[in-house]
């Protein structure tokens, strides 16, 4: 794959077959890796399905793969906590892939400051793997994507697979069904323009850090745990009988990170022994199956001849409270049955 | 519509035509108004098709009616709460219309020992419509039935429409797209069996109501109720700038009932104000229309000859490991696709 030959000449890459995609992934090669993610990123179905094929023939690193999920609003902190996190995870010599969220993108709310710095320390790492997530296209496209990465890693051998995701839209409880363990990061007496997430975010958390309890903000951070934690205890059990913990972290100062994961290896065991792990991938896998067929059976419907006209049509009489939304469904349906 | 002739002699009921519909809405009939919203549940299309067009010639009573959804898990006391509300509300004069959970299904969590005396005094206001909601059938089509049953109440003159659920299950947030206001009743320091709602709805609700809070209870009620507070406090703001009050009542004792409407009061007042009640319902109804489109393009293709095989045949594969699910759906929609 040399893409300079002996007279230093370049060299276009070759298009990988799924064979070498399948003998890369077996071997954890990040290069391609890195290509194979590419590939599933694109709109051409025929550069899907040569990953596909590659993927069919590896089998899964389901005992050893663990997927944490780490969301919260813009300015909390996330990529500051993923830098440090990573690096404690990739000092212990764990396997870890990052999914970040594209610094480049506004709408995913990357820090325009911090795009050059962003994650450098940890991207030395030899056995950290970083990848930006795509932020555009439809959201069932991006969690496909999302989906297949986190196949592609953990197939090349990582073991810790970071989706970081904003706090704030429908995305999220789609990341829920992506992941086995769910860490909020919220601030101590943010400011609401920070503090901007989802309502229903916070109940499904399966950990709450609360960042930058460093200096000044210490003793407001501390605090805020207990406020967090009496709360927590209010909410509906979770159905793994796993109790949400509430804990205080300063990257600045390299505090909470070990406790983090400390509570992260104790969800997996306390979920492993109990059933839920392997029964919860079951059901977000049943989850998966339904969301992408009803996306395309849609999509098949939108793309008959006029019936996009018709329901921008139908909206606009909706909201002048001229038709009844069933109704409305119905007989938009019978006119373009098949 | 006499049912028995001179002699009194049985005589069927005549089916209604969709003027007789018509004018007996209009009227506030409340015969006509329960063989509506028994046509609208009937499995006839015919049926509904009547109502359908016997709606579209009442306009709409907007202004006045205003939508409560109540919650809370079995055990709660919810038809005693419902029961108190109503009578205070009837007794102001108010038409009420309470669409109550079928108390002979188990299944929605009625009360076995409650059966007979359910609402038996409630239901003596003439101004009072009480109607078991159908607990029955496919989500979407339960929802559905609401959805019109809340029109017809609306325009045959009710102002307040009380939605009761269990919540339990996936229809709570469901219910919440029905109604203007989501009031959640929760119990202090019950055991956990009778805390087992849903979790997500705490932060879905627009008020807490702690119940039961006479006698014994009455600390540990007031107490839940400051815990209940602080915690509503920590969560993400809510879109139209409203922050959940938390209220202890007995119905027994008969007290915060007033404070519980003159919340839904000030709620009403403040939504109205910003524009957000006008706002949401609007969203509601474009929510709505998507889910039945979806519902009935995706029943379409699952009628498809052999489909509901090959998925039952694809999950057992899916719970297997044997497949992707993203892929599995793709194989699936483009062999049976139109």
């Amino acid at each position: 794959m040399e893409r300079f030959n002996k007279n230093y000449q370049y060299q276009p890459k070759l298009p990988l077959t799924a064979k070498q995609i399948e003998e890369g992934i077996k071997n954890g090669d990040p290069s391609i890796l890195s290509r194979a993610i590419t590939l599933i990123e694109s709109r051409n179905s025929k550069d899907r399905a040569l990953v596909y094929k590659a993927l069919e023939n590896i089998p899964e690193n389901k005992e050893k793969a663990f997927r944490i999920g780490i969301t919260g609003s813009p300015g909390v902190g996330k990529s500051t906590f993923i830098e440090s996190f990573g690096k404690y995870l990739g000092s212990k010599g764990l396997k870890v892939a990052v999914l970040a969220i594209d610094p480049s993108s506004n709408l995913t709310g990357g820090s325009i400051l911090g795009d050059k710095t962003r994650m450098e320390e940890l991207s030395n790492f030899p056995n950290v793997f970083i990848r930006p997530t795509p932020s555009k296209g439809e959201l069932g496209g991006v969690a496909e994507q999302s989906f297949e990465t986190i196949l592609l890693c953990e197939k090349a051998g990582y073991e810790l697979i970071i989706v970081e995701t904003v706090g704030v839209g429908q995305s999220e409880t789609h990341v829920k069904e992506l992941v086995d363990f769910f860490l909020l990061l919220m601030l101590a007496g943010a400011g609401d323009e920070l503090q901007g997430i989802k309502r229903g975010i916070m109940e499904l958390a399966d950990a709450i850090v609360i960042t930058k309890a460093d200096g000044d903000n210490e003793r407001k951070a501390k605090s805020a745990k207990l406020s967090y934690k009496n709360a927590l205890h209010l909410f509906p059990q979770n159905k793994n009988n796993w109790i949400p913990p509430v804990l205080t972290c300063s990257s600045i100062e390299n505090k909470g990170i070990d406790e983090t994961w400390k509570i992260i290896e104790a969800f997996k065991h306390h979920n492993i022994v109990n059933g839920w792990l392997n029964e919860n991938r079951n059901n977000q896998n049943l989850f998966w199956f339904n969301e992408k067929l009803n996306q395309l059976i849609k999509n098949e419907f939108l793309n008959k001849k006029g019936v996009k006209a018709e329901i921008d049509d139908i909206k606009k009489k909706i909201l002048s409270g001229k038709i009844d939304p069933f109704n409305a469904a119905s007989k938009l349906f019978h006119k373009n049955e098949s």
